[in-house]
């Protein structure tokens, strides 16, 4: 009874029938929801296991097909004197957008669905797996992405060398400071949508956030590529980066390569904890 | 047995297998769901919670993060002497709706997902939120805008002013009634969307209301966009005019800048009354 | 026992572990569903039901916005001679279709969520509707539609007059027959798309039929739109067409009009046919 | 209590509030989800039912509707000589995405909504239809889309035959080899959507699966458009490639004919390959 009363005075949402939008959700003590415990740091066990590998495996394609996809659509767009027969740029932040949501969609349930070095490592922070699952996924995220890039190469060698390969640098008129800022709040925005889609308190109560999930992520990834293709390309996932890098391979795009790695893990790391210790609250929680 | 043959007669919707698109949904007496009590006009107890200060902070980042994505599509696209180049109009149209999609399934759980002083005002007016909670908000939101288009800024100065800055005004052609018409309308839209998915006797019937609510919030925003960017560039949001403004901070941008306040306070209030009273009915009902 | 292998043979899809696409469904005698008995022709006792009004003034105000958004993002792109600095056809298209997803959403739960004459015929023809009530939604949809398109003549009636006004036509090198075979195909693509989503028995088994609803309808308005707006500007609504003719009224509009009001009717018709016969069976049932 | 730890161990992903964006799923031996059986290859009750024909004509509908669209969109874009003033080649990709959304969502409780033949072919390779019904329904899907492209060229034959008419070919610059390895990717990422939608496990866990199913998989396809548009004009489809061949009729269509059976047959096989071997390790589970 009190209780009750209690969640009405701060607005608590609490009743199936309460619509979430629009009003303030309150957790009180009695929990509808179960947080999974923090992931070890080392999990000697995951390595026998063929589940770990099936994961990486997953990863490795989804990136492949994630960079075969959006790079091969950025050619396109590149390769064509007028941009309005093509797909335009719109098409390329949709292209990206877009695989990111089907790939999420299809491999969530399998490794995570990750896709991208920048959310692994955002999660890891969180403890939601283990560093040695973290690295392996990096790692095929990584070499997934150079072996997409490579066939979108195989298929037209010498206009991918001339129209820049999807290679992410900082466009003219920017500075190395601009373009690293323009990554840490990119990849800020899709983590932060990540951790919402995977919070298991707001799963429990609101019907929108497990459902929906893939879809906000995908949007996340496609609304930093319409604001920041004008200056960086969009890296917010070290791998992509990567792989455009190393198949494109001349100096320009290894000169800022640094800021697309160091940029997403700053943007992880700072979604990680505004989601942790602002949202969530985890650190000045007592145990339960 | 009676009360069935009632239902059929009036084309009740109360069976789960029946699909309400289509057909006309009609209450009875033996409600299914409960509007939650009105919210206190002030509400002392608030500002002891973390959850309030933890909403405001959500306010806060969601409308940065706005301003920030949305201000930079519009530059990259202003900036350009090819419209074919860039994401186009459409492509900034995309950036307002999907961002808000996105933090409104981000920050729904947490704050309500307002990210919009014309949402806060028309849920306030249909006391579903404190007026404490209320200019709390507003503040946060207001706040929050300046920033994301200082940030903006920050990147290009001198291309930013000369573009225009994102902020709304309205353009030559039409009249300052013409402008502040097309914000009550789009206002209007976004908040009757708002006012739908967040009905807890819809949500309780219809399972696609509360599952889908963040889409067509997001849908509302972008397709208002899509008809009125060439009138005023669409403001429907006081907390982005106002941050467009402060930033770009010319005569231009501050002669017109009280129509995207009353406009969209009109509008928001317009779209409280036609739900509370047409759709609801709430002033005739009987105390239950 | 025997129930379940007669299931599997026919391929039934019956458990709910069971993903609906890519597999047949079939259904069996023993029904987990229950349609709704044919509505009666004449209703005498909707007349005196508030609901029976607020239904059709929510129709009104839902055609009324539908009109207002679209054809005033008609006119941003036609007055403009660079179709690049628009939000271009496609945004046209969008705004259709994005409108009708909305609309749909918000009014489902009230009238149906029609918001176009040819849907409430088509829906009248499977008898979900009396004809009372499909008669005053058709008026109050046709007023809506008059005062929405007129609302956008009121911004600038010039520009109106000489961009055509969004009224529908044949467009030159197209036949009388063409115009009127693009508008029942294409309104049999939306009517069909609304019976899928209105019917109870895939509601009760396949779990994306009732949630995802609004967004299929509003995606096959905008589908037909990318198809057929080089045809007749795209009509499968003929309050949108009447509308926008009413408000224009010029002999050219008038001229082809009654191929927007024979065309969708036409095409709803053959809907309803196709989905009551081949799809449900419904003549060749025995009554159950 | 054994078992539960050992969920934990490995990332398990089984109790309802965990979401599984983020984390990796794992299954144990108790299953909360009932694969079907492989549908056998002969299947002579089938013929017999009325359901079975329904599928056909289920499929013959939607696959006419699917070209009908998409080609006279196609025709739409191509006839234009400035691509500015059409929905573009953008969308070209939502007519083909976006059709193939909204009919899964209509068809797929009706026939499975495959409207292509390698989808069919692939979901045969898994055992999820007999070889009858396969066979019947490609038969169904070639005949729907020859129709479907002929009443588009119905409209205008001159400009159908001047602008290609819609035909799949390889474009110039590209190698046969290349358009084969376009059409084997692009079709690999559609069918292995399609698998992971129809993945019995994952829909007993993951929310997101059977709700969304239609929309990644509409996705996939406008993806594949984004991307291979400019290599091969995106078949992924033989019953598309195959229905624009026969009314196009020309040699150049004919003799690139091969490369959009083998190539999305490929593509679908290596994808059904994939999911049950590496997803979910099928040949290596012991019976249950």
């Amino acid at each position: 009874m009190e209780a009750k009363e209690e969640d009405v005075r701060l607005g608590a949402n609490k009743f199936p029938e309460r619509q979430p939008i629009g009003t303030a959700a309150q957790g009180t003590d009695d929990k509808d929801y179960k947080d999974s415990p923090p992931a070890p740091i080392f999990e000697p066990g995951e390595l026998k296991s063929w589940s770990f590998y099936r994961a990486g495996i997953a990863e490795f394609v989804a990136t492949f097909l994630f960079l075969y996809i959006s790079i091969l659509t950025v050619m396109g767009v590149s390769k064509s004197s007028s941009k309005c027969a093509t797909v335009g740029i719109q098409g390329i932040a949709w292209s990206f957008g877009g695989m990111i949501f089907a790939l999420v969609y299809c491999t969530a349930g399998i490794s995570g669905g990750h896709i991208n070095p920048a959310v692994t490592f955002g999660l890891f922070l969180a403890r939601k797996l283990s560093l040695t699952r973290a690295l392996f996924y990096i790692i095929m995220q990584c070499l997934g992405a150079i072996c997409g890039a490579g066939v979108v190469k195989g298929f037209q060698q010498g206009l991918y060398m001339t129209n820049g390969g999807g290679a992410n640098m900082v466009a003219a008129g920017y500075t190395k400071g601009d373009g690293l800022g323009a990554e840490i709040v990119g990849t800020f925005i899709l983590v932060y949508t990540v951790f919402s889609a995977t919070d298991a308190k707001r799963s429990a109560r609101d019907s929108h956030v497990p459902i929906l999930a893939p879809l906000p992520i995908g949007f996340a990834v496609f609304l930093v590529h319409l604001a920041t293709i004008p200056i960086t390309g969009t890296g917010i996932n070290p791998a992509r980066s990567l792989g455009a890098a190393v198949i494109f391979n001349r100096a320009e795009a290894w000169d800022d390569h640094w800021i697309f790695w160091v940029g997403p893990f700053i943007g992880a790391a700072l979604a990680a904890i505004y989601h942790q210790v602002i949202i969530r609250a985890i650190p000045f929680k007592s145990k339960s």
